[in-house]
This record gives C-alpha cells, structure tokens and sequence, in this order.
C-alpha cells in the first residue's frame, strides 16, 4: 500500500510494515545495514524527473532506483555516438512537466502526454496492428499466440511519436502500457461525456490523452528521443542501441533449411540438386538432427547422420553454401557440456535440459569453449536459437532462480539478447561477421546478426511484422515453409525475397523452392532478383549500421506518406461486438525496401490490390513505367510482385552473383535509374565477411546520374580508394524510364 | 534481486540497495521508523511454513507478511465453524516437509507436490476444460478472452486435488501458477530425458511433480482444506467462504430481459404476452435503458421511459413479477451521486465515469442511499451488475490510484466481490434475499446471491464454465441470447434451465422465448419443468447455505465417477502444431444437478451423444425407465434434454407453481421415486424470502420411500413443525420407476 515519491537521485528507496516486534536470524547480522525507513501509507505524490542529455537529441532520466541489469548493460551496448552527434540538435521533443512518475508499493508509474490525432508506433514485434494507440500491452517475451498484446518475440519498450519523438523504458521487466486508453479524473483533455442509452456518437473507447507505463521494478532508466522525423527518431534510437547490424554478403542470399533428420549425404544431394536447377543458394540450415540428441541439446554432431562434419562443412563451402545449426538454450545431460555447466544454470530445466544462467561469465565461456570445439572451429556460419522465448509452458517458470541472482522475469526478458551478445562475439573474435536466426529478441540487440522468425504462420500478419520491425530496432523474417496451394507458395516467396533472409524453412515440410512446378519459374525469378539486389540491400545495412536507418521499414517512416486510419463503426451484436466497438482500418500492407522500393505484396486469393504512393512520382521497377504520383493505385499479376521505384533513385545491381565468402572474384554491376530527377546514391562496399569495416577498411561510393545538356542522363561512380576493398567489376547503366 | 527466506512468524520484511548516500525528504521525518535491513543479493532460502489448524480439516498458515487485504476481509466472510465442525476430522492431507516457500524480491513463491495420476481442478471459471494440470495461469479478473490461462470473471486461487484435498492463496493479486508444469533440476521424481530426434514418445510436455505459485505480494495466507472426498474439499471450501447462497424462491423461476431502450410500456406489454402464453415468468430484467445515463450511470429512472417506476414495479409485483435492473460501476456526472462520490473515486474514470472505491465506507454508503432510494424503496428486487470485470480497455488500468490506498490490482480482483457484499447487505438490512447477476467474482462471494454471466456465447463452454463453478464457490448461467436456428435455441433453453438461473437476455436481439415456433411448445415444455423442480432445486441450494454442498457440479465430484482423460498424440505440423503437442480429451459437458440429477445435455448439431453413469444403476428422468449402470451409453433426441436419476433417488416437483413473493398459497408437491432402492431424502422449507431461515425459522422434512412386504413402494413425509414456515400443500406420490 505504501506510496512513495522519489526524486530521481534520492537514494533512499524504502518500505516499512506495521508490526510490533522485529526478528532477524542473528548469523546474518554482519550483513546489516541501518536505514531510515518511511512510513507512508496511502500515500501517492508524483516528483519530476531530471532530464539529462546524453546525446544529441537524445536524454536519460531515471524514474526510482533502477537495478544494473537492464537492456543496454545486457546487451553490452556501445552507442554510436560520433554518428548521434553528426545528427542535427533538436530540442526536448515534450513538455517536461506533462511527463509524470510516481513510485507506489515499489513499482514505477510513468505517465507521457498525447496530443489530439498524435499517432504511436513501434512497442514490439506486433503481427496485426501498425498504430499501437488505444492499445494495452504487457510487453513480455513469448511466442506470439495470435494477439497484439505485448507478448510478442521481441516486446520491446520503445515507441515512436508521429509527433517526432521517441520513448524508451531500459527495464526488462513485464512492462505494462497503456497507449492511450487511460483517462484521468483530471484530465487535461477529458472526452465528452455520452450517453450509450440515446447518443450514436457513444464510444466504447474514450479519448485519452496518455500513455501510462506500469513498470514492475523500484526504478527504471528512462530515454526520450528526438526527431525531427520519425526516422530521425528511430535512427537515433538504433545508433543509441549500438547501429544496426551489417550482415555477411552471404547472409542476404537465398537459405534453405533442410528436414530435421537429414544426414550429411542427404544435405548434400539437396544441395546439389539446387546447383543443378541452378537455383541460388548461400546458406544451408541443419535442424535438430544435426546434433546427438535434441530437445534437450549436446550440441555435438550425431555420429550417424553427420559422421565427419568439418569434411561436409568444407565441402558445402566449397560449393559455395554456407551451414547455419539450430539450436536451443537447454543443455542435454548427455552433452559434454552438461557436467561443466551444471553449477551455473537455473532451478528449473526445460524438456529436461537444464537452462544456463548466460549472464555468468563462467557459463558464456563454457558454452563458447563448447561452440568453438563443435561448430566454429569445424566452420559453422551460425545459427539458428530456437526456444529462448516461450511459450509459457516450454519456459522456465517466473518462480525460476538463476545462480546470478537475476530475477526469471529478467532472465526471460534477456536471454534472447544475451544469447545474441555471447555467439556474436564468438564470431567477432574470428573476425568473421555471422548472421543467423533467433527467437526472442528485445532492446539492447540491434547491432547483433540475427533475424527474429517464429511458428506463426499468416502471409498478411508476416508483412505486418515486417513494417513493424522498422520501429523498434529489429529484424524479422516472413520464412517461407508450406503453402496449400501455388499462388500461395509464390506470393510467400515474392516477399520473403524482399525479406532481411530470404529461407525456405523445410524441417518440417521438407518442400523444395520447386515443389509447386506451376510457378517454378516465378520463384526461380524472383529468388534470383534477390540475389542481384544484393548490392542495394547491403547498401542499405550498411546504412542501418552506420547511420541507424533500418533497411526495410514502415511507410509512416517515409516522407510524403499520408495515410489516414479509419475508425468504421462496429455493429453491436450481443455475440459478436456487445460494446459496438469500432474497428480501425491501417495500411499494413506494403513497406520499403532501403531508400527506394516501395513493395506491396499480393496475399494468395487477392485479385488486386490497392497501393497507396507517398508524395512524388513512382515508376514499376520491372518496367520504368511511371506508376503514380502520391495516390492510391489498384495493382494485379501473379507472376511478380509488384514494387515501385521513387523518382530519381538509383538501384545497383549485380549481373553475376557470387555470395561465396572471401571470393575475390569481382561482381559486375547494373545500375539502373528511374524517374526523371537527376540520381545521388552512396554504394557501399567492403570485404563483406570481416570486421574489418570498422576500422576503416569500406567505402562509400558516390554514384549519379545527371542529365547531359543534350537532355540525355548519364551515370558517373567514384573509384574505390587504393587498399580497400574491391567488390564490384564492370559497371552498366540501365536508364529504366527513359 | 534480493531474496529472502522469512519464518512465517518473522516480521523483518526488508531489503536494501547500495547506496552511498541517503537523502530523505526532511519533512516526512516524523513519519520515520528505525529498521534494521538485510543485504541478501542473490541469495534464495526456502522456509517450512507452520500450519496453524483453524477448523475441522482446515489449515492456515502465513508465507510472508500478509497485506490486510484479501477476499475473506474484502468479503466479510464469516466461516460457518459449526457447520465446518460437524464434518470428519481428517489429517493434514500433505507431507507438510513438501510444501515450499521462498520469499523472492518482495514476492511470494510457494510449492505444493504433485503425485503421478493426480488430477487438479478448480483454479477460476475456466471455459474449455475441467482438469488443470498441465496448465500455467495467470489469474486475473477479466472477460472470458477465449483461452484457459487465468483471465475470466472469477480466477478463484483455489484448487482441489483429486487425492482429496484443496489449497486456496488468499491473496487478492494477479497470482501465476504452474500446474503440474514446472520441473525443477532437484525434482524427486524427474521427468525421463528423451530424444525428440529419434524417440517417438518424446513429450512436448515433460512430466512435472508440483504445482508452483507466485503471488506478486510480500506475503499472503495460504489454506489447505481436507477431503477425504474432492466433493467434502468443497463443501469444507465454501463453508469456510461464509456458505453458498440461498436465493429467494422465486429466484430459480424463469429469467426475462427486456430490450435496452424498452420503457414501462413496452415492458408491461412484453410481461402480458407471458401471461397470456402462460409461459412462466419469475423475474423481468430491465437493461441500461432504465437510467437517464448509461454508460457511465446515473442510477436514476428515465422520466420518459419509466415516468413512475414505483408504481410500475408495484404493477409488476402484483403480476407476480420481480423487478432486476441493470447497472455498471461507473458514475455518471449526471447522477446525484456524482458529487458527494467524487472525493472517494479512483484517479481514473471508465467510460467517463468515476470508479467508487468500493472499500471506503463513506463510498458504500453514498451508493447504499442512492440505491435505496431509486431502487430498493421502489421495490426492485436486485441487480445485474455489469463490467466490473474488464477488459483491460474497459476498465481503470493498472496505474490506477484509489483513495483507501489499495492497488488497482488489488481493487481488480476484488472488485466484484465488494460490489456484491454492498448490495447483498443492503436486502439483508431490509431482511429480504435478493438474487442478481454480477460479471466479476472471486473468492470470499460464495454466500453472495449473486450468478456470473458474460458476453462469450459457446454453447458446449457454457457447460464447462458450469461444471468448473461448482469446484471454486462460485454460480454460473449459460443465458439464452439469441441463435441461428430453432435447434440452436431449444438446446440452450434446455441447458438454461438446469442452471442456477434460468434467463433468456433479450437486452440486444429482442428475442422472445417463442421466437423459433418449431420449437415453442419444447421451450415452454422446459420452462414449466424449470418451475416445477423448484422444491429440488430450492433444496439443493439450501444444502449449499447448510453444508456447503454445489446445487450444480462437475461429475468429478460425484461418487463413483470415473472417466480417464485421454491423452491423444498430436500430429507434428509446421504451420499447426510444430510441436506435436497432445491433445487432452475429458468430459466436459454433463453435470449433476443436486444430489440426484444427471444433466447431459445436446448441442445444436448433434445427432446424440455419449453419457458417463457413474456407478450404481441411473434412470430416465421423463420415463423411469432404467438407462445403465457405470456404463456409457449413447443418447439421442430433441424435444427433451436427457436427464437421469440416481438409484432410489426423490425429486419434489411442484404440481402447482407460484413464485409471487411473501405468497401463502401452498404449493401442491409430487414426489417422485426412482429406480429400486428405497429413497431417503431431507426436503428443505422456509419462507422462501427473508433471513429468518438464520434464526430457526426453516425446516428439513424427512421423506422416506421404501418397500411395503408386498413389495409395492410407499412414501412418507414428516409435517412441518408449528410455527415454522411450511410452503407445501397436498402431496402426490409417483413411482416412477415401478
């Protein structure tokens, strides 16, 4: 019941219950402590809260007395700040005092305003909804079962203002928010009252100009962000959270996995069946029966299907195929791992392995011992960590104790990022960039290789995703696994080639690219433009690393977007809608891809569909056509996806592709043109596999296409600076909308 | 991260944080106490707990400092002690050096073991399934959202053991619980380690031998109740909560709902078209409609719908008709109650309306005036008390304040509870039962007369919501809505009436019960059954006020029952079940009806059915005829909801019905006999209205069937001892069986 206001740098964070007598076990008493407590019962007083800025456009506060333990320090996060302080300056995007923090029975309230008409996204990896406002959430890492609730793969406790700012809550506790569906007593703008008995306008949600943040800690730090833009806003968060991830040249080819119990041999056969088809194939993914024994895990090759690993992995690498391994976080007692590691893992196992504690040393480094035996020193790529987020019943218990003392709420909020953090930096200290696949990720993991992937399986809820991912610092892929029908197949493909990884996930299936022979060739197609867009989306990583832009993104995150949402009224049926609630209609699906495409898939049974285009002019990628100018436009077709080209943009592209690693063979290049306006574009290059990027070792080469005086365009490209890396040969311009 | 292990008699409740400085607000100094404080970080210890025996196979014992506050305060429970006491000692009904509990950063966690082939129910309202292990909760007052995982309208912490014993966490929190799910790394009986890769009998789900629970709370009380049956848990369970409930008579009659906007005329019309039908009509229930404001509410007449409500209410009465109204939580600014109430709201307002803190006194009695003089100096008979449950979005949020200094979670949870003892107490001081609907409930309301209802309309989880009320205290109606067809509705008038409240809720589809003309002579068929069984029922409640005993249970308390769950392997599916979890099969949708009836009923689509008879021999309700004996047999048919009796059971029926309040017309009886044996039964009397049944004025008559030595069967009755009420006439009797 005790209710107490605190001043963010008071230090005195203190409880006290009523009774008549103390009594503490002596043995302890060396431990103790005197303090003075508070008695304030039913109290409830708000304090303000100190901004200070940390960056710029950027400030911290902290509302109580928050633990050390939270999203940044987990992740060891390394914000780029030389890149943060490049940004322009804004100043503090709100009204200070509309901000409001209470401390009540040792809980942190937080309260941000809302204006009339101010939009919110981001607050996880949410599948079915772009606009987050009118929504309540408990961020909390799960399997998504179906619902924008906040139980997602990655819950992340950030949210972005179409006014222009950002808000980040550094504590990884079940966060609660609500997003504007509380209302005060003492509103500032309280919604009219009605009268649900005679008033048509009654609405079962009232206007609230809040957001309400409930997090279940004695004390959070808490970041705000400033724009002007929302990609501002985000570009400052994910410099801030380290930059994003560049990824291995590799990483953006086409994946296969294959079924989980195939050996070696048939890995091989699969592989070479794709050499044969010549369909592109960069990685290959091993399920579980790669390993021993799975669910719970050795980690450690089973002897029968995979009897000489490192000759398969040389081999695979030599056709030019990466190997990704599965894996999940609970160790087998028959993994060698499992004696070692036993002292540092929790209290509870799951399927029976037990569950390490990755926020101790001890257990990072025996598992990384263990990995660099098994899997990198054989020449494992990556991986894929499965499980790390739920469900519930496939999790530890929230009773869990952990050796580290961290809380299981903790433990379940962080692992996906620590998890992420360990087998990055065992990549790292190869000096070998990995990407790979992970299940639970959070804030704190930005600049870590991993995309997000799940068991949820709706093609439209995927794209959601998608956009959803742009706002909060993640990435997330639509994998492609089975489909009922033909259409549905290629429609899948067709995205996830527009996708951060572009897998056909077969472990269960066991489908082939091929397996629907009436749209082969369009999947053939389409897999590879994903391979000849390579140097534009490594581009557009590069750009994600370096300047915080996410490399697919949101409409609401490009300029001249307008779309308004409609609220259309909802009938009231006492077995469907008792309340009449309205349902609200958003553009969640179509998205851009880096600068310049604009994609937006057709879902299997769409005929047509509607494309909204931002401010400007938009050309068909495929042809140069002009396709409209910030309108609505009614697109169709089967065979491609429809994707359109902003004005002026410029798209390099790769004739030959070789995502091989460490090949020195040189990529020739196609740089295509769109649109009348004249071309600036920045292409990236470095070795594509190191790190060596961050000292230096890339270049940013500047590409334009101007027009000459006797109206012609022409395309000019800087050279690469002597001793850096060289990765593309020949280059031809394709002036498409000429 | 501190953890500290407490005695439960300890009083140091304390924890610390590392600070070099403490700064205090110096004005709050006078409200300083000195306490010693522990460092404990990362230190976990469990504690046994002492049970303190508080009635005759009831055990008590504090895990932490208990907060004042819990459903048997916030209800106002008085435990009946002599009834409890009358029951069979039993021992403590666990290894007491099994039961653990740790104190955890301020939170309660506590484990109780599990036996293999032990079975757990209980735990809330649970919609879908009957048995509980297996699943992990959250229990959480809210709408019904269509999962078991904890939210529903009554998440009552108590659960009942098939070994014959039950444990209940007082604790008014949002309690998490692991049923038979967590498995911890020191388990004494280990799930075995298995190989999901080769080992077909792998489980998605391993074996688990507790139950774990975390009570997000620095302490509560903890309850174990002894058996030795489940049936004699409950019974121990409700006695313990106060009793069930005894509504007035003519609270089991048939239930009607008018439209929302319907005024005294419409109603009056409506009301003369059931007489006229001669379909019986007990209770007229009017919907927000009634109020000048809804939503948020006045609490006073419409001048244009209901110009003169006493008036019309006393023009119901005399047509033999009560009067319930409709009412939410929230206060309209438009309501005389608004601002004398101000003072003793929430921070927050729902729907516009403020939210009375229930738990001030000054707060109750501001509602109590207001009640009385719009309501019950009127003549209404009671209350459907709507959305004191949620969802989130319509209710306060958890960031909520309230003026007695509970938490908004704990107001949450107890919401309900106290919305119902208010007005329970306000007929009481009028010494007149009422009997209503509420939408939240919990532990604490079981002697409330009040039935739980929702908007989820399924039909078959109609049923097991009925089932699962029966093991936490608690009354449930499957209402009647609407339907797509004639089937449909005859179905769930047929389950309706062998309900705890037999009500067709027209408030939205305006449905009448002869609608569907197909089947009109079936409903009214059913109604006038309903009618007649009221003795039975009337009694069956009774045994819930006197023993404890549910009018309406689950098979799985009754004697002889046995029905084992089926485990059914799941198919492995990427996009479906990924991992091939089991799919439990239980019965779930047939329930006893007092001591004698078995209800199977059938569901729109189902040609028949199958029916579990427990042991001994069970007869058809409508023929006599015998059906089966422990055996399962397959029933069919429209017109007649199949119902069967227990061996030598006795049904009083009421030849003649008059459920007109404070009536001295005699009711006229037919008392059937079933099957061979000879039937002892204890028909209960009062005067079916007030509480003099609490000082004496009621009665148990005796009724004796047995074997002449010609055979035939003979039937005896004990009179009415003078002075006491006696609300029976002639007595007929039928051998149904002969």
């Amino acid at each position: 019941m005790s209710v107490i206001g605190e001043a963010p740098n008071a230090h005195a964070k203190i409880k006290t219950y009523h009774h008549d007598q103390i009594s503490i076990d002596m043995h302890l008493l060396n431990k103790i402590t005197l303090l003075l407590l508070l008695s304030s019962v039913g109290h409830s007083f708000a304090q303000p809260l100190r901004w200070e800025k940390v960056a710029s456009g950027i400030w911290m506060t902290k509302a109580g007395n928050p633990d050390s333990v939270n999203f940044l320090t987990a992740g060891g996060v390394k914000p780029k700040m030389t890149a943060i302080n490049a940004m322009p300056d804004v100043p503090f995007p709100l009204s200070e005092g509309e901000i409001s923090y209470k401390l009540v029975d040792g809980k942190v309230y937080l309260r941000f305003p809302l204006e009339t008409a101010e939009k919110i996204f981001g607050l996880g990896l949410n599948f079915k909804t772009v606009e987050q406002r009118g929504r309540i959430m408990r961020l909390h890492v799960d399997h998504y079962g179906g619902k924008d609730n906040g139980r997602t793969h990655a819950p992340v406790p950030f949210y972005v203002s179409s006014k222009g700012y950002g808000v980040f809550i550094n504590s990884p506790t079940y966060i609660d928010v609500w997003v504007g569906t509380a209302v005060r007593k003492d509103s500032k703008n309280p919604p009219q009252v009605r009268d649900r008995n005679t008033d048509k306008s009654w609405d079962a949600s009232p206007y609230s100009d809040n957001v309400e943040i409930l997090v279940p800690a004695h004390g959070t730090e808490v970041y705000v962000f400033g724009g002007p833009t929302m990609l501002k806003v985000v570009e400052r968060y994910n410099l801030f959270n380290g930059g994003g991830c560049l990824p291995p040249r590799w990483g953006l080819g086409f994946w296969h996995r294959t079924p989980t119990l195939y050996s070696d041999k048939d890995v091989s056969a699969e592989v070479a069946e794709f050499k044969k088809r010549n369909f592109p194939l960069s990685v290959i993914g091993l399920e579980p029966g790669w390993q021993s024994k799975s669910y719970p895990c050795t980690y450690q090759w089973d002897s029968q299907r995979f009897p000489e690993p490192a000759k398969f992995i040389t081999d695979m690498n030599q056709r030019g195929v990466q190997v990704n391994v599965w894996l999940n976080p609970f160790v087998s007692p028959e993994s060698e791992l499992y004696g070692p590691i036993l002292p540092f893992t929790a209290s509870h196992t799951v399927w029976t392995g037990v569950v390490p504690d990755y926020s101790l040393p001890a257990a990072r480094n025996l598992i990384a011992s263990h990995f660099q035996k098994y899997l990198l020193n054989m020449g494992v790529s990556g991986y894929k960590m499965d499980e790390n987020d739920g469900y519930d019943e496939w999790l530890w218990p929230d009773v869990t104790t952990f050796p580290s003392g961290h809380s299981a709420e903790q433990m379940r909020q962080l692992y996906g990022v620590m998890m992420q953090k360990m087998t990055a930096e065992l990549y790292r200290k190869k000096n070998l960039r990995t990407y790979g696949l992970v299940r639970a990720s959070n804030a704190g993991a930005t600049s870590f290789p991993y995309v997000i992937y799940n068991d949820y399986y709706s093609h439209p809820d995927f794209i959601t995703a998608l956009i959803n991912s742009s706002f909060i610092g993640v990435l997330w892929t639509p994998e492609v696994r089975g489909s009922a029908t033909a259409e549905e197949w290629l429609r899948r493909m067709q995205t996830v080639c527009f996708s951060p990884l572009a897998m056909l996930n077969a472990w269960s299936d066991g489908t082939k690219p091929w397996s629907f022979p009436e749209v082969e060739k369009q999947v053939f197609d389409v897999a590879w433009l994903r391979m000849q867009l390579i140097p534009y989306l490594y581009t557009s990583y590069a750009e994600y690393t370096f300047f915080g832009t996410p490399p697919i993104r949101a409409m609401n995150l490009e300029e001249g977007f307008t779309s308004s949402t409609e609220a259309v009224a909802g009938e009231v049926s006492s077995a469907e809608n008792p309340y009449a609630l309205a349902i609200k209609k958003e553009i969640k699906d179509q998205f851009m891809v880096g600068n310049s495409l604009l994609v937006a898939p057709l879902f299997a049974g769409q005929k047509e569909r509607q494309v909204v285009l931002p401010k400007g002019k938009w050309y068909d990628f495929y042809t140069g056509k002009l396709a409209g100018e910030g309108e609505i436009i009614t697109v169709s077709g089967l065979d491609k996806i429809p994707v359109f080209v902003k004005d002026g943009a410029i798209i390099p592209m790769a004739q030959n592709t070789d995502p091989q690693p460490g090949s020195s063979a040189k990529v020739d290049l196609e740089i295509r043109h769109y649109g009348t306006k004249n071309g600036n574009y920045k292409l990236y290059d470095d070795d594509g596999v190191t790190f060596n990027y961050e000292n230096g070792a890339y270049s940013w080469r500047e590409v334009v296409v101007s027009r000459k005086a006797d109206g012609r365009l022409t395309g000019s490209i800087t050279q690469v600076q002597k001793g850096k890396p060289d990765s593309f040969g020949k280059v031809t311009w394709n002036f498409m909308s000429r």
